[in-house]
């Protein structure tokens, strides 16, 4: 059948036409059913929508990208014809009952899913599939490499590419920032690509961001990787593996992540990545509760590895508080920056890049990997290189920490009694940090004045909350009030909470990836 | 915080509000998340959408039925709060994780579904979730009612209500047609709401719809009811259980069913049934493949019967092939007819209805049930009552079979080979019936010349397409040749059909309530 084409104003990424209903009960589709449109020599298949009023009879809405792929313009003629079901579809379906995917199956779904052809409801479907019925190692090594293959790929040519990665979930976690420098500094090419925050307060990019530009092309990443070795960029800049982009829209909502392992493992494989160290932090408040969950995560990730010629190392670390002091964009980029040009930090910051780095050492069989890593905090070699990176990717190599601007509207929040921290809460943590403004606000964040096991008096402070605007300001200290963020006492007390008679709805889950 | 309204054009039942990214990061929050919407005196929670560059900085879009509920104008300014994520989503995401649902949680989940409040990944995510941990009866019950208390009522004051269901499935089955009149010409109250095709050539509303209006509205279907006993009327237009509908929806593309039993006891609740008998067709292309399947579904009815004070009796029947000779609403509605009004009529349709009509007559232990049905349809007492229905429902009561109007662009198919008829083929029957144009276009369909056993000789005619238009002939010819539609031969062969070397992609998916 022939309709005239209504271009409508919507912007989408799908490939979605609005008929009339009785036009696509004649035609015999229904809602997302699939068509063939074809207009002189171009053709495109299309997801359907229906509509009773917006679309009359005998015309076809089509969706921005619909109208720019045919080039068509009001009026135009169109062939409509019934297509066949995605075969994505059919593998999906075959999925949802349990069955184990072939390798060229999940590469047809993850074509369609970057091709944007299968709606929300199917994708909806393949990755509550995956979390309902798992993958097989040949699955999601399959599943891995056609996210890779499905974006752009970094190759840094005739060098062995060195690659750390955390699953996240621990606020204030700047380990990157110091890692790959120091790593950069002994000669080892690591090209760190990060991504902004998805729940958390900040990502690695969002910090990075503060000292120079993190958005650079491919081209421009390796030109600043063959002066430096090293780079801090953003991920989503390139498009690597574009896929995940679109399983987080899913998985957000419904609050799931069964595709963890492919989603980080698909990065790795599209930077060409030969040895990775994996940093699983541990803990109430972290993405993985308990040491045996993270041996299990561990084994796969290496398992994995193998399968995609990846050598791999996990480390379960310590998760029960944010790391170092800082938590928000501007003030870890503060606190990372300044551990690297005075040598000296946080304990707990440093004794993580220094562990961490010290596995990707190993890697090539340094020797006293762990002291040298140490070496290259302490006597500014890092602090260097970090310098020369900026410069690199466009900063002030000159930049200091007290240049990067923080939030001026401040408060501290003080104790009400005396003791010592027996915990703190990094959900609260991270739940005021965002009602702050981080990450948007790049200045707004959490300044911890106390950590574990440190004495407290009565009204000494123990965190203060940094804000670029004062209505958010309140927002967070409404937040500070309600939740309970640092528990101080004068030893553990058999009650940890009181649970609230009313369900709390506030939604606490960890997706970075 | 507060922003302009801009009201949108899109037709959507969901409350979605559209925001700017940049603001949607300034309130910390991201797509799908929940928004309180104030303006004067109302309030409303929505649905957040995001977009790049359709909606300025300052301003939220507002799609119709959010404009509407607010009632507001362009630039009216509306106070904007991030709100919790509705308890309904933390019920499914329980359930997503395959813990049993409490009564009320299930509650909260449909008012929430039929409010339009979820969307299409969280529904989505509810559906799949069932379908992959199935239900407790207790479950299927609390959903069962949720789904009747969130629609209308048909409450037929002091009478005990006899109903009759088809789980649907075999083409031609118009049993509802002479079992509705048959019942209530023995003075049992039958009030037959019945639901359009969704996958199949005809709906029994499509069916009756060729004899009188069945878009009755509830004081007109009780009216009805009070004159003849029964009616025969789309349930669509009294909005019983309207959660079905938007389950259908995303049902229809996964191809799963998940929520039958709960979607035809719901129905039969709300019109307050007492006894019912439910029709499990069962055989090669029907939805129950073997008895046993059919029994055990059948023995889930009459469980969940119980649960919701309903009696319930099932029968598996015999479905591997189409119910008469007719396919399609306008066929069928005059097969249904002529048998009514000559009281003869193929065996196969009249055994079906006299031996379902008769399980209702034994709820009221009425003698010699069966011999009974077969007199009120042979001495055309049945047909007298369905006049009379006809008639109240604004029909004309005196419509003969031929008066019923047909597609007149037909063709006849002829069997190539002499033999005896071995099989019929119901998938391929109902795609070419709606390649045809049913249940669209009301003359549309299939009128068959032979049936199982019968003998064919070379040339015979097998079988005959209707259609209105003729594009539509040339597409159901173009199937009626493509797929295996009739087997005809001397004996039963061993080898069935032959395996295609490239998948077949034709969805042969039968969803009908």
């Amino acid at each position: 059948m022939f309709f005239k084409a209504r271009p409508l104003e919507f912007e989408a990424k799908k490939p979605i036409v609005i008929l009339n209903k009785d036009d696509a009960e004649d035609l015999g589709t229904k809602v997302l059913d699939r068509v063939l449109l074809k207009i002189a020599k171009k053709s495109l298949v299309a997801i359907i929508n229906i509509a009773e009023h917006l679309i009359p009879r005998g015309e076809i809405g089509l969706y921005g990208s619909v109208q720019e792929k045919l080039n068509v313009g009001f009026g135009d003629k169109i062939e409509v014809i019934v297509a066949d079901t995605p075969k994505s579809l059919l593998h999906i379906r075959k999925k949802l009952t349990g069955n184990i995917l072939k390798t060229d199956e999940i590469r047809e779904i993850i074509d369609d899913i970057v091709k944007q052809t299968l709606s929300d409801i199917e994708i909806t479907s393949f990755v509550i599939a995956l979390y309902n019925h798992g993958m097989t190692m040949n699955e999601t090594a399959a599943l891995s490499m056609a996210m890779a293959d499905t974006g752009k790929r970094l190759d840094i040519k005739n060098k062995l590419v060195f690659d750390k990665h955390s699953i996240g979930g621990i606020p204030g976690d700047k380990t990157s920032l110091l890692l790959v420098p120091a790593i950069a500094s002994f000669g080892l090419t690591i090209p760190k690509t990060s991504s902004r925050s998805i729940t958390s307060p900040a990502g690695t990019a969002d910090r990075m961001e503060c000292l120079c530009p993190v958005e650079l092309d491919i081209d421009e990443i390796k030109s600043v990787v063959k002066k430096t070795n090293g780079c801090l960029v953003w991920g989503g800049a390139v498009e690597l593996a574009p896929a995940d982009d679109i399983f987080i829209q899913i998985e957000y909502p419904l609050s799931i992540d069964p595709l963890l392992l492919p989603s980080v493992m698909s990065k790795k494989k599209a930077v060409n990545a030969r040895y990775v160290v994996i940093d699983i932090p541990t803990g109430k408040g972290a993405k993985m509760k308990t040491i045996e969950e993270a041996q299990d995560l561990g084994k796969s990730f290496i398992e994995l590895g193998k399968k995609l010629g990846i050598k791999v190392e996990c480390a379960s670390t310590f998760g029960e508080q944010p790391l170092g002091y800082a938590i928000g964009p501007a003030l870890e980029a503060r606190e990372a920056l300044r551990t690297l040009l005075t040598g000296k930090g946080p304990d707990d910051l440093v004794g993580k890049v220094v562990h961490l780095g010290s596995v990707l050492l190993d890697f090539k069989r340094v020797k006293n990997s762990k002291q040298k890593m140490y070496d290259s905090i302490r006597s500014g070699k890092a602090g260097e290189k970090m310098r020369e990176i900026i410069e690199e990717q466009g900063g002030n190599p000159n930049v200091k920490p007290e240049d990067v601007p923080v939030g001026s509207d401040t408060v501290k929040i003080k104790s009400s009694r005396s003791g010592k921290v027996l915990w703190l809460n990094n959900n609260a943590i991270r739940a005021i940090a965002r009602s702050a403004g981080a990450p948007k606000d790049k200045g707004a964040g959490i300044l911890l004045y106390k950590k574990l096991n440190d004495p407290v008096k009565k009204g000494e402070t123990l965190f203060e909350i940094y804000t670029e605007k004062s209505y958010k300001l309140e927002r967070a200290l409404r937040d500070a009030k309600n939740l309970n963020v640092v528990g101080v006492g004068k030893s553990y007390e058999m009650v940890l909470a009181e649970i609230p008679e009313e369900e709390e709805h506030r939604k606490y889950f960890i997706l970075e990836r």
